[in-house]
């Protein structure tokens, strides 16, 4: 058994702990959290402690913090020689305080409180340094995930800012769209079997085959068509750039 | 049975051609192909013509063209006073021509030829000059689907505008998340798990509920550093746009 403990009670921390706590190799030993209320929900509290002088030194110690509060936080825990990791997709390792030894556990998803997600299926990215920890990081990846990267601090900067693109920027779109249909009288829903296929065809074809639509086309007779339909200035710069990207695209293949 | 034709050849004909062929309630009794190769693995060869003046008139013709040739192919219809639809979300019904009655049959959903696609599950949209045509439509469209809209050509418009921004917008962003990816030596499959939920979040959540990431958090420090990370002075630019509309839509709650 794997003996583990959570500094953190945000909406990765929270996932990570239900996660682990069905975990038969793992032995989630304490949550660090500031008010006991925010997770008491899913673990026993004597289990819960706000006290860093508390906190047991473990196998794996995971902090699962805001990305500004993580070297802090390394600094604030008592023990030393330990293996001490963060979340973050966007703050590098060595941002970790020396007292221990440092690696990353950076799960690839959007976590939401109110919304129930399968461990199994997210990608988690490790990195450690030196070999043993990064085994022992496998390890622990491999009994809540089926897929499991070595990922180093440069390229997990890299998969960082392409998540932003692929997740947040996407929904960002979604509620543009949600936006559209609102003004116009039509429900939402409408548009949720083709939000679900777009990202379903991108399992099977490569984004570059999988583009359709007017700019894919250059169809400039429905994009101006577009262009006067949309009054707001900001939905109207958006439809003008991500036009002229796919345009520009189409050139460089 | 209801008597149907389609003119047409492309993505939307061919799916539509399949999708017919499997309904127990529609009889498919032509298809107009300028080429027969296109449509033969679907339908017989004696079915499949390329004469305006072979073309019977049947209970629906549905012209599945290019938006640019719509009217002039709804006037080269030798037939006159029988239902001819289009299938274009961005087309006004009244672009058809008049010697037959108007309509449109407007499947919201982004094909490509290589991936099969279950009708079933996508939204058809509907509209006709008179109450008869519409019902006449309707069963045509509940013969394949199971969600069937009335939707006037001025909400079709908005429908697709809002189509533009969740799906072609959205696959682009894929696209530069794979670019990004294969920049940095990455597998564009470590964020396939991340591009499923954030389409699947938004089945049970809002849009703006939805929301995370950087932006949505006012983290500068992370933007920032993605912007700085960022070398395609394009790439740069619909990240700041993004994020700041992400941004600026916070305010606005």
């Amino acid at each position: 058994m794997i003996r583990l403990s959570i500094i953190g009670s945000g909406n990765v921390a929270q996932h990570l702990i239900q996660a682990f706590i069905k975990s038969s190799e793992i032995e989630l030993v304490q949550v660090f959290a500031r008010s006991e209320k925010s997770v008491s929900h899913l673990i026993s509290v004597d289990k819960i402690t706000s006290n860093y002088n508390e906190l047991q030194a473990v196998d794996v110690t995971i902090i699962s913090v805001t990305d500004a509060s993580i070297a802090e936080i390394s600094k604030n825990i008592a023990f030393e020689n330990a293996l001490v990791v963060h979340t973050s997709g966007s703050v590098a390792m060595e941002t970790l305080d020396s007292k221990n030894r440092k690696g990353v556990f950076y799960p690839l998803q959007t976590f939401s409180k109110s919304k129930e997600i399968k461990f199994k299926y997210i990608p988690i990215c490790i990195e450690a340094e030196n070999l043993n920890d990064l085994q022992l990081l496998e390890t622990v990846a491999k009994a809540i995930s089926n897929s499991v990267y070595n990922i180093n601090s440069e390229q997990r900067k890299a998969l960082h800012v392409a998540a932003v693109f692929v997740s947040n920027f996407t929904n960002h779109l979604y509620q543009i769209g949600n936006e559209i249909c609102n003004k116009n009288g039509l429900s939402f829903d409408i548009l949720k079997p083709l939000i679900l296929e777009t990202a379903n065809k991108i399992v099977s074809l490569s984004p570059i085959e999988a583009q359709t639509g007017p700019a894919k086309r250059k169809d400039t007779q429905t994009i101006n068509a577009h262009l006067s339909f949309l009054s707001d200035e900001n939905q109207k710069e958006i439809y003008k750039m991500l036009t002229k990207s796919i345009i520009d695209n189409g050139k460089k293949l």
